[in-house]
């Protein structure tokens, strides 16, 4: 299969070359894309190094699959060309994710979905897919009528700018210096940033949003109730996520952890002593699964269930996600 | 008014200096005070060096205060021998925040329990100051059923020893060489920790347990329920929280925006923009006040507000609410 990589330079362009070669996913030819202004650098695929084609000059007519994840206009702009050319798109961006015609898909949570795609495959945003992916199972068996999350999202999910920004800011204060803000709101570095994407009409940002707006498409349940805060830490890799259910039928915490211990995706580290629990460094990142502990019953409420959830945002909730997608549409083919 | 302040040399005990000098509190001796281990050193206090003593062989009747800010044993075993000499004792561990007996106080908050003391008035701890000072004109003007929070917590409410972590194991990573892990229970820089004191047989941790514990006390209402899930940060200084809560009222956004806008000990900064709200490093760190910002109304739930709490752990988590309580202390001699 003939594969294109839109955004190849990026943070998550570079983590998909680097899963489709991990996975051997039987890539025939590579097309490594991007604007004109990344265009002429390499990148590395199996070994060699290959140069970053333009994406405003490239036949979608001679690859099979196309992994957008160059931002919401690109994928705006060149996914119907890609489409157009016979060029199936999983999309990374968020551009799609909310219509109603193109499936957003967590492989272990709604892959059925997947068959009604008519060209374009939209991958959900980070923060969803490692909550959908260690609630479903619970959705499943109990029914889930609220969630509370609060999230701990590392800079790598802003791109590879954020994350030099927070190397910068670190080094800077280090070292006795002012810190450059050039990408995140305000200084990252040593600080924590309840911003994420912009404001909306309703005071909720719009990366809180999408976690409302994905999580129902993703569940075909429009009744779940769902508030998130969503904050930024200063944290490379791995996404946290302090996630306080309201389940429809009682459940129990061994209950939760008996169902999470066999849920595809999912590794349990719950052990209620020093140390066990998962975190983003140590436990989540560069891994593929989603990680799941403090699992405790709610004080608070009697149907309610407490959950530390943690993911590599940019593999789970991002490149290897696509991946996933891509494997699953392979299958059906 | 001679004082002691026990723990002199730990980051409470340093703040606690500081802020007696800013405020002019009218200080005739101070007696800096530690373990063996620390007695010896000095510190600095209205422009003069002092030794700091040792405790163990410290005359409380020497002094009418004595601030105390080196853990709970420590406590223990010194705050009733330095009552029996006559000395009043603002204890800023947790030993006796629990106990009936003894006021739990935050001036802003239910400074009418300070009467009841008997020569020990307890400070409660960082995470619930924050929180009971945003939410007591809430709680007045349309009351509170249950509040869901996930804390951002800064390294020093883990003492000096944990800000040394912190600045070491960052320096080291950015230098390519592996962190030293020897307070924080797991890799802190570019790391969350789901992990503040000791895991109870809930499932909760002690810190967890004491935003319960401590809120229900101050506000002095049994019936609230408060679910919370408290996060280490690679933060210095400030807290930040992600408060959630249900009121048994209902009220708007703006109506709690007002209230927060006039009440004592708390800043408003609430835009609902780019940069509008607070965060520990920008707007909190060595400032007095509570910050609130994020203020929402909650899609998930009728009678639901969402807040963003922020202040400096060591001062008004601490230091500061220690020598408030003092200041009325000396307003009712």
């Amino acid at each position: 299969m003939n594969v294109a990589v839109v955004g190849a330079t990026g943070a998550v362009g570079e983590a998909m070359l680097s899963i489709l070669e991990q996975r051997n996913f039987p890539v025939n030819e590579i097309f490594p894309l991007a604007s004109s202004r990344s265009a002429g650098k390499s990148v590395v695929f199996n070994g060699r190094s290959l140069e970053v084609g333009r994406l405003d000059e490239f036949d979608f007519s001679t690859v099979e699959l196309g992994l957008f994840s160059a931002g919401g206009s690109v994928s705006a702009e060149y996914a119907p060309k890609a489409t157009a050319a016979g060029c199936i798109v999983v999309d990374n961006t968020s551009y799609f994710r909310n219509d109603p015609e193109i499936p957003l898909i967590v492989p272990e949570v709604n892959l059925h979905a997947l068959d009604q795609h008519q060209g374009i495959i939209a991958n959900p945003n980070c923060s969803t897919i490692q909550m959908v992916v260690a609630l479903k199972p619970i959705y499943d068996a109990v029914g889930i009528h609220r969630i509370n999350v609060a999230t701990y999202q590392a800079v790598s999910g802003a791109g590879r700018r954020a994350i030099e920004e927070l190397a910068g800011q670190t080094a800077a204060l280090l070292n006795g210096k002012k810190p450059a803000i050039e990408v995140m709101p305000k200084q990252i570095a040593f600080n924590v940033i309840p911003e994420i994407d912009s404001f909306q009409d309703n005071g909720y940002t719009r990366e809180e949003m999408k976690m409302v707006w994905e999580t129902r498409k993703i569940l075909e349940d429009d009744t779940l109730m769902i508030n998130p805060t969503a904050v930024r830490v200063p944290v490379f890799y791995g996404h946290s996520e302090a996630v306080h259910l309201e389940t429809r039928d009682p459940v129990t915490a061994a209950e939760v952890r008996q169902l999470l211990s066999v849920a595809p995706g999912v590794t349990v580290i719950d052990d209620h002593t020093p140390g066990g629990y998962p975190t983003a460094v140590t436990e989540a990142a560069k891994q593929d699964g989603v990680f799941v502990g403090r699992i405790r019953e709610d004080i608070s409420c009697d149907r309610g269930i407490n959950l530390w959830i943690v993911s590599d945002n940019v593999r789970k909730g991002a490149a290897l996600n696509s991946i996933q997608i891509s494997e699953a549409l392979l299958d059906r083919m």
